[in-house]
């Protein structure tokens, strides 16, 4: 049987999965960032080779690729640049770097598109050409796919609906510039949309779901004006890819009875007719804790 | 040689073009949609067939397709749907009606896709696979092409540039909504935008053109918020589709000098840093009058 390793590289850890043609994740491992952090990115790299040794001879297979979802990361350059949460700034060959030292094909990708990639190998996607999967957590990550493919750009960097302004001159973004959607949909952009209620503290999303749940109007205030955000954004993706399906992933989308309602009718409040109607809002068909493995590994079958 | 037909059919008036594979237009011929506009649409275009009938006999030549290029085409069905400005509102199966009157393969698609494929078969996009092509006419129109390939999205609607909204809850638009680009960026938006300023009646964009040229304030400002409208929406197209080039066709983009300025300023300034100049902005390299014929010729080849 064919395997394959999913790797999910994150700011805070990388996790690697060893997955079958079929999609099961027969193991996997954490490397945490931390203790590479002040080195040079190479020594981070170098760990996760020996992990992925480790990994192949505990099972004792061979592998037919390695697939790589990796925040910022060039899918043309198989490189991560200038990602914003990890320690290493400028441009990185990783895909290159581990594809020499393990001598077995690797590939790199953003890790929303791995995401999304994954969703149409093995999630509610399998029967869609045309969809875009958004990721929920620090920041906002998105996957375009179109006619099939995933939507790369002339650069390999198309898709970062987080950093399209939602509100002009609004909330700063870690980007640089100011209103971008992740800084208003995202791990910090809830907290501070509760915050500027001013009505206590809280330090989780689950927090406000639960204040929301349990009937708290500003908790559920917050959800409501984040599905507006979306579906303002949302409605432009819209109208430019027109998709099946918009599919959410991550923590954040767990709560999606709090803010899809108001997500639905921006977005359909937004869009020309031709597109009225049309598009399903849905959570991914993934485990959470799965869903980046699988579309990293399905990146290389 | 090979030869094929490339048709635009419009909200006046329809041109059938005779083609050859190099891309040279043989012959050509235009269609008063006036005429017709009482009756069924099915005697328009059996006057469409007729005549490409006349235009095959007069060169003694065989045909290898029809391409169409139409207002609301769309491309999966092959059909003229809802479009605004044609006297047959609902769903008309164009595509499939002129094949089997004249048992020859008929490919449709929106107007301004087929200008993409043009633009990237015989124009300036030749060695692009990823550029997004905007028509200014009557209408916006835009063709996104992506990995070499147009975006069609699951309906076969994408790309409708000119109905996302650029200033909520603005100008009426067409399309019964409000503040879409379109309603900003076209020929009735120019005019709009110039008799806002209260200083005289004009009739066309070129009117408004000249005086700019010749440094007539308001008519230079015109242009200038043309620009930074376009700029705005741009950015997010930019942000979803990372394009390598953003290509300008029809008549109102021969005014390119006033409005590319502030276009590209506000569109660096709206996108992230990751797409920062990177993007060129350029006219069309098709004559006006070419352009759609050997688009929708394209289209078949």
């Amino acid at each position: 049987m064919k395997h394959y390793i999913g790797m999910d590289i994150g700011g805070t850890s990388t996790t690697i999965g060893l997955v079958s043609a079929e999609g099961e994740i027969v193991d996997r491992s954490v490397i945490l960032i931390e203790g590479y952090a002040s080195g040079p990115i190479e020594s981070f790299l170098d760990a996760i080779a020996d992990e992925i040794k480790e990994i192949q001879q505990r099972h004792n297979v061979s592998l037919e690729g390695i697939g790589i979802g990796a925040p910022n990361g060039n899918y043309y350059n198989g490189t991560i640049e200038y990602a914003p949460n990890m320690p290493w700034k400028d441009v990185h060959e990783v895909a290159a770097y581990i594809e020499d030292k393990l001598n077995c094909k690797s590939v790199l990708t953003n890790d929303a598109n791995a995401a999304a990639i994954g969703e149409k190998q093995f999630g509610v996607a399998k029967e869609m050409n045309d969809f875009i999967l958004i990721t929920l957590g620090t920041g906002l990550g998105s996957g375009i796919v179109s006619g099939g493919n995933v939507i790369y750009g002339h650069d390999g960097f198309a898709g970062e609906l987080g950093h399209a302004v939602v509100v002009p001159g609004g909330r700063d973004c870690t980007c640089g510039r100011n209103g971008c959607l992740e800084a208003y949909v995202s791990i910090r952009g809830l907290l501070e949309t509760y915050h500027d209620f001013g009505v206590g503290k809280v330090n989780t999303p689950q927090e406000i779901a639960m204040k929301a749940e349990s009937g708290e109007e500003h908790a559920k205030e917050t959800f409501v004006k984040t599905g507006e955000w979306l579906g303002l954004k949302l409605a432009d993706a819209a109208t430019y890819t027109s998709p099946e399906a918009i599919i959410f992933f991550g923590g954040i989308a767990q709560a999606s009875d709090l803010f899809f309602p108001s997500l639905k009718k921006t977005l359909e409040a937004n869009v020309h007719n031709l597109y009225r109607n049309k598009i399903q809002i849905m959570r991914s068909g993934l485990p959470l804790n799965d869903a980046a493995i699988l579309g990293s590994a399905a990146l290389v079958m």
